[in-house]
């Protein structure tokens, strides 16, 4: 189910900055037996498309040779919120905010030189932004014997949705309640998780 | 592809301190259309089961419903080991040391409500290890109705593998070389990721 009042699919520049942000996700699949597959993978989203790499003769890859449909789905878990934030006694108010973005689409193979190139440019770029390497290009020679070898896989996006649950359902005082609980509380993520619950409040 | 120098599916000891010390990890399964679905999940691995628990209306159950089998992975990134540890010119050596479990089986819902009650305390004590609440018990007439109310998700392990990747492939001059270098690099996780070198290292 996914509740209204988390739904973020329609903030695409909240959506992008996240999935710029996060280095990895979970890429699944029916396997050729018909049961589902699941592998982590880094990646790039780059001109509305999801690009990996990988190893030719690796599980992935025979992931994408057996169909094209696959789910790609990228989460980071901000804080756990414990039971007694809200109840002195009972556990069920434990939850847990956090972000998730969940693509569905097709994959396939690049062979274009120039799209690969470009693709693991914009992987590096991302993931070593520091720089540090010559630029990844089909036309430098000292890459190109790798690009061949390497096997890229890009998934066309057909559709794409988030749900950021920061307590969006609560009411502004008990929202508040648990912010200042989480700032005294102070777990390396606690004060950003406090301000992304305001950030995320619905307008009243 | 499992590469075997970094398969740690052997050790049944670090596999579990891995899942115990994660809160969350990614269930796929094969929705009723015939596409792979994935949701990410908290969990608890307990008595060698996986259990999840959700909304009786979520999504989750929806594909436990559609069908038994399922594969759930579990991952941490601890490094992005960037390229110039390596090679001064090639974006080629860049990698990422991680760990990684996957685990295959069959889903069904616990309708037992003691086996809910005990998994959920499970839950509890590992999310919330100091504690704060009532423990969780089906005897318990406080927590009967939410019991009732919640589903509670068995995964029942047919098959468990783990990867490490620390670079295990590497020469012990090239080991030692990225782990100080990483030292020296101090990002949150970089100590830790270089102890994790120099444990998961082959014997010589």
């Amino acid at each position: 189910m996914r509740r209204k009042e988390f739904d973020q699919s329609g903030d695409h520049a909240e959506l992008e900055a996240f999935l710029q942000e996060m280095s990895f996700g979970f890429l699944a699949a029916v396997r050729p037996d018909g049961t589902p597959g699941i592998t982590p993978l880094n990646f790039v989203y780059w001109k509305g498309k999801v690009y990996f790499h990988g190893s030719r003769a690796g599980e992935k890859i025979k992931s994408v040779k057996a169909g094209g449909q696959v789910s790609f789905c990228v989460a980071r878990e901000y804080a756990l919120i414990p039971s007694y934030f809200k109840d002195p006694e009972l556990a069920c108010p434990a939850t847990a905010f956090f972000k998730s973005v969940l693509l569905r689409g097709t994959t396939s193979l690049v062979e274009d030189l120039e799209e690969k190139a470009d693709a693991l440019q914009a992987m590096m770029a991302k993931l070593q932004p520091e720089g540090g390497h010559e630029p990844i290009r089909a036309d430098d020679e000292r890459y190109r014997g790798n690009l061949k070898g390497v096997a890229v896989i890009r998934l066309t996006v057909e559709e794409i949705s988030a749900k950021f649950k920061f307590g969006q359902n609560l009411t502004e005082e008990s929202r508040e309640d648990i912010a200042a609980k989480l700032e005294r509380r102070g777990c390396p993520f606690d004060p950003e998780t406090a301000s992304l619950m305001r950030r995320y409040a619905p307008e009243t």
